[in-house]
């Protein structure tokens, strides 16, 4: 396991490396061959300017590589949000509060991470500006052997995840509407920490959701998750050393169960092996509540109600411009009454209410964090667009893969809850998450369980 | 003045009365012909079972009567909202949380009090139940003479109004969307305190708009607003003794100044006066931002959506027999499109932080509660439905009517704020409202101002 945040500041600290040694290493991992389409814009520059006010004897993030998915607002950039639409768009008066937040705190943006147009889908492709591939960054190497064919890296916030991986950041800043965070995360061999959304503010972030969007990062292990959510948040998270053995788990098995992937129904069963062994008490439970979550996503849900309220008139004016797939997808909001948007709110509010009765008597939720592992971005790489039956089976093939991905992480966000991803996959598999869940506010108990099932899947 | 609840509640303490004495007096006046109207259900047998229950050393309620809008559940009955609709449906499992803090604090409820139908306007005309006659609460009479026509009440909590005008409550609970509570406190000569929305559940509470809807209620004086409005947010208001001098007040010129009837004009000039010579610090302010509020609610805004989610497949089934001029403003929220709904809601939080820019350097706004007083019920009683030019000018003048109502007092629904009217009329004039009010959570400095301003205008 490379380096992480915490253990680089303390190699800092201790005089064995300097910020500014670091931040090279992460520019050189930054232009190096697999990091291409990672970023749509470096900041080398500006980062090497950036480093000479960070005193990391004072500042946690230590001058820090950080990437910042570009749906952020970067004072005196316009933000893309990985579209070419927004090409002319007016440039940002400050950095969103995320952005600052992380600068205050001595983290140095060395560029604008790589995503899926406008945030939507799970699957990290963009016709744009290219598909990065993914990395596994728990084994520092091409995902399962280099010989395997290129990866999807998973999305929304692909090259952020891209980036942590290959040691250009130390910091994958993004955000998680239905899994945007979790999901690279789980492709990438990464851990991917979606807090409850209210935790950390969103302005300054190009909507996708104002209902389930949440700013969150992707870091190399929990203790750097806690560390940079302790940022985001400005707040201090309630540290546990509690053994495994004092948190009741639940293993949810309505849906989230479902077609698995085999190496993901293995991997996920020696995760509850290892824990068990290391005393975690885990109990399967029906949570048959999750049965109904599909519905409240029906027609695109939240999402596609408030993307159409922010796109519409750009849409009017610039379909064309759009990834077909991601404006489709918009296109659904236009539709729905307002009646059926209250009706949802309405719904999710009394679904919210039962999950919260049913988890009630457990610390955290155990799920696979995706029931696949990464499929060939070729599989289901940008249609041509020129009405083929080969174009019709790749989209056919996107939408199929992106359901999938997001099947299990979007759950949270519909229950306003709060999710990790950690790594859980060996050195000769593809990487694989296992996510830990819960409600609304259980952001500490979350992170507690999954430092401690860090542990006990590191000491295998 | 009447006595109010705390110099009741006094004289029980002291001997003077006894609490079974003052629940007939209640009940008497609940029986009396100008209590015609008011309840759409008494409930007397109950009252006097429920005093026996009751510990006025102990009960800050001590026992003393409570009307309930017909839109609260009370257990065992079904919950009619002023309709007729809805006689078939299922009776309430419970008290709704408001009612059951209440009886907890030892109020006793005679009767639910009748209201516009659905709670929908501010005028207090019901076709079903008849509508009852306003009554001046502060000088214990009809208003301004017994030989006027019968006025509306205002409302929509009318019934709530006249119970406590006449004695036959000393808390009226109601409910204020756009203005319900207040309306009718101002044209009853009484005091309706409109606290922040979120501080008293609406649970068990037929909504209306379930993003303005705020439970709260209508009692004879100040002080007494304060104690119920602690009983129903089960919180303790922080009390001030600071002068009239204390506080930066403002005056809002845009909008709610305009048009104003000779008669309020003047009381409300009369009323600065008074105030300015008890020593406040008055502010004339263009508050132009007041301007924007009416664009929010074009087209019927949140109560025209989130009503008819509630209504619609009722409201297919039996919309002959719905109140006309209810069931036309709820269909205005069936061709609304959810991204309209969301743009309301956006363009309402960016209102809101403008306002609250606003009005940061007072501690409060002074506006006449109601730009007129209260028209004879005739002028916009309920039209027949024969299609005649008679009842198109009935109907034009109701919502002529119910438009001025509204407009001061819904802007601060909208602002998410708190709002008290208190009387500011001379024995010889019709009831009119002072509306001291603020943006969300400032509830205590504006009940703190309510009564520096109350005693100021009693010692004319």
């Amino acid at each position: 396991m490379p380096d992480d945040l915490l253990r680089t500041r303390q190699r800092i600290a201790s005089g064995q490396t300097s910020a500014a040694a670091e931040l090279e290493k992460a520019i050189a991992a930054a232009g190096a061959p697999n990091a291409a389409r990672a970023f749509t814009r470096t900041l080398f520059d500006e980062a090497r300017a950036a480093l000479r006010g960070i005193d990391p004897a004072r500042q946690p993030l230590a001058g820090l590589a950080v990437s910042v998915k570009d749906l952020f607002d970067l004072a005196g950039q316009a933000t893309l949000a990985g579209s070419t639409v927004l090409a002319g768009a007016p440039k940002a008066a400050a950095d969103c509060t995320a952005v600052a937040r992380l600068k205050a705190a001595g983290g140095v943006v060395v560029g604008r991470s790589n995503m899926t147009e406008f945030a939507f889908s799970g699957v990290g492709v963009n016709p744009h500006y290219g598909t990065p591939a993914a990395w596994d960054g728990r084994h520092d190497q091409p995902p399962a052997g280099a010989a395997a064919p290129p990866r999807i890296p998973g999305g929304s916030s692909s090259g952020a995840a891209v980036s942590v991986a290959i040691g250009a950041a130390l910091i994958g800043l993004g955000s998680d509407t239905g899994g945007s965070i979790r999901i690279p995360a789980a492709l990438n061999g990464i851990v991917g920490f979606k807090n409850t959304a209210r935790l950390v503010p969103t302005d300054g972030a190009l909507p996708l959701s104002t209902t389930l969007d949440t700013v969150c990062a992707m870091t190399r292990s929990v203790r750097d998750a806690i560390a940079v959510h302790e940022v985001l948040a400005a707040r201090t998270v309630v540290r546990s050393s509690a053994p495994p053995s004092a948190y009741r788990l639940a293993v949810a098995n309505t849906g989230m169960q479902d077609a698995l992937e085999p190496a993901v129904a293995r991997a996920f069963e020696r995760t509850l092996s290892r824990l068990a062994a290391a005393g975690a008490r885990i109990e399967h439970i029906a949570l048959a509540e999750i049965a109904d979550a599909a519905a409240l996503s029906a027609g695109g849900g939240f999402s596609a109600v408030e993307s159409y309220a922010w796109h519409r008139r750009l849409l009017e004016q610039r379909a064309a411009d759009y990834d077909p797939r991601v404006a489709m997808r918009i296109w659904r909001g236009a539709t729905i009454a307002a009646y059926e948007y209250v009706e949802l709110m309405q719904s999710r509010a009394r679904w919210i209410a039962a999950m919260e009765a049913a988890l009630q008597r457990f610390d955290a939720v155990l799920s696979p964090t995706v029931p696949i592992t990464a499929p060939p971005i070729a599989s289901v790489a940008p249609a041509r667009g020129t009405g083929t039956a080969q174009d019709a089976a790749l989209d056919a093939e996107f939408f199929r893969v992106n359901a999938l991905l997001l099947r299990n992480t979007s759950v949270v966000n519909l229950l306003d809850g709060c999710a990790i991803s950690i790594p859980c996959h060996l050195p000769d598999e593809l990487p694989m998450g296992l996510m830990i869940w819960h409600a609304a506010l259980h952001d500490d108990m979350v992170l507690a369980v999954a430092q401690q099932a860090e542990a006990a899947l590191l000491n295998r």
